[in-house]
């Protein structure tokens, strides 16, 4: 199971009134680490629409835990792995760093989908395609 | 337990190139729709910070589960409640309705701290005070 | 020349650690202001694009001046009108206030276009549309 | 004149449903690219708060010019330096490239200020300190 590895410069904006940074930011910071762990591992989801209809990642479920807060100027580490299989679900698990501290534990929980064929408008889960499976460790 | 509504016009901006709201915003909202519910039962957080020395609400855990979309130029409510009371935190439960439609799930789990009296820089959880628990529906 | 008002509830996570409004969300004001400019007129872009081919609002310049700052739970309110014509161009004229209190002036303009002819992936700018410049108030 | 790079990665999140940069998002590097260029220069706005009560900063006038668009998972370089000098104000110049490519061109207008010594809450602007004038550049 690879974890991928995306450095993030924290931003003076990125910081609230209390100094450190606004945790919706943080769930900003893991969608772009899912993205980038696609595009490192070569996946290209809108290749996969144009060639197969699916779309990769429509979310389910999100969490985080806040341990340690962060500021800016800082440079963290968003760390991220798919870490759970489900019939039509994967979970990417994120850990941002800084340095050997561990400041956000978070989650997201994602789905393949293709347009209900019934509902205009709606989405269908789909089973996880067998290429993602492979490329992102599932067993 | 008193439930308060936020209204929110959804931007073109706080959507994705999927053309619905991208995630991290649902909790931008969740955080103003706390802040705002504080306001209208007159909890002041600046006034209580410089007469108590208390900080409210730095987070300990958030999360949202996605049941439908919403898109740019629809208003949607978040209805907010104060839903569990701990020892030293206090979970706030908030829906995103778009009329009748549940859109959006979501949680966000705070404490009341103070300046770590030890360990400069950080802070240190302290019980939840009972003018708040009072304000936002103790048992 | 009609102005249309948009009130906004300045969030926490809206300031910076000045305590005040990071300004980019000025401009993410100003755009949600031209688009409910647009609604609130009865001008639906989708439709025009469906119809027409035509893309309402690309843009090619934008500024703004800061006059005051203004900090969260205020409300205020951003007047906007399109305030100037050319060939190709039109120019949204924004002004943010707090009661009677001018805080920030700025602007957006903005073009139609249609996708290039040539170059695919690219815009081309088109003349305004008559039924635009009637329903905004061109002379 | 020194000019400094700042390498920024386009977020899915950071694009609208046009799929193309939400332009506020160009904003928010440009101010990240200020604070980068303070920090690489070894000028430390905390630090200079603490000892001088000078407030490095704040805003007077932004702007910017859009040529070309950019979209996510594409790396852009923000290249900012300052450009013109006043008596009590600076003007950051950027430009964001990919590769040779120019997309956007833009501006902040800054100032030196400390506290209004007659108005509680408002800032008096004051003569841009020498030392900084000196570490970016001034003749």
């Amino acid at each position: 199971m690879r974890t991928f590895v995306l450095p993030v410069l924290i931003g003076f904006g990125d910081c609230d009134p209390a100094g450190i940074v606004f945790y919706p930011n943080f769930y900003r910071w893991f969608d772009t680490a899912t993205h980038q762990m696609w595009r490192s591992a070569g996946y290209d989801i809108e290749r996969v629409r144009r060639e197969t209809g699916l779309i990769a990642g429509p979310l389910v479920e999100t969490g985080a835990s806040y341990r340690a807060p962060a500021t800016h100027g800082e440079t963290v580490e968003v760390h991220s792995r798919v870490s759970e299989w489900g019939a039509k679900t994967f979970r990417v698990a994120h850990e941002i760093r800084r340095g050997p501290a561990l400041l956000v534990e978070g989650f997201e929980v994602r789905i393949f989908a293709r347009p209900h064929p019934e509902h205009p408008g709606r989405l269908q889960a789909v089973p996880v395609p067998e290429d993602f499976r492979q490329l992102f460790g599932a067993p």
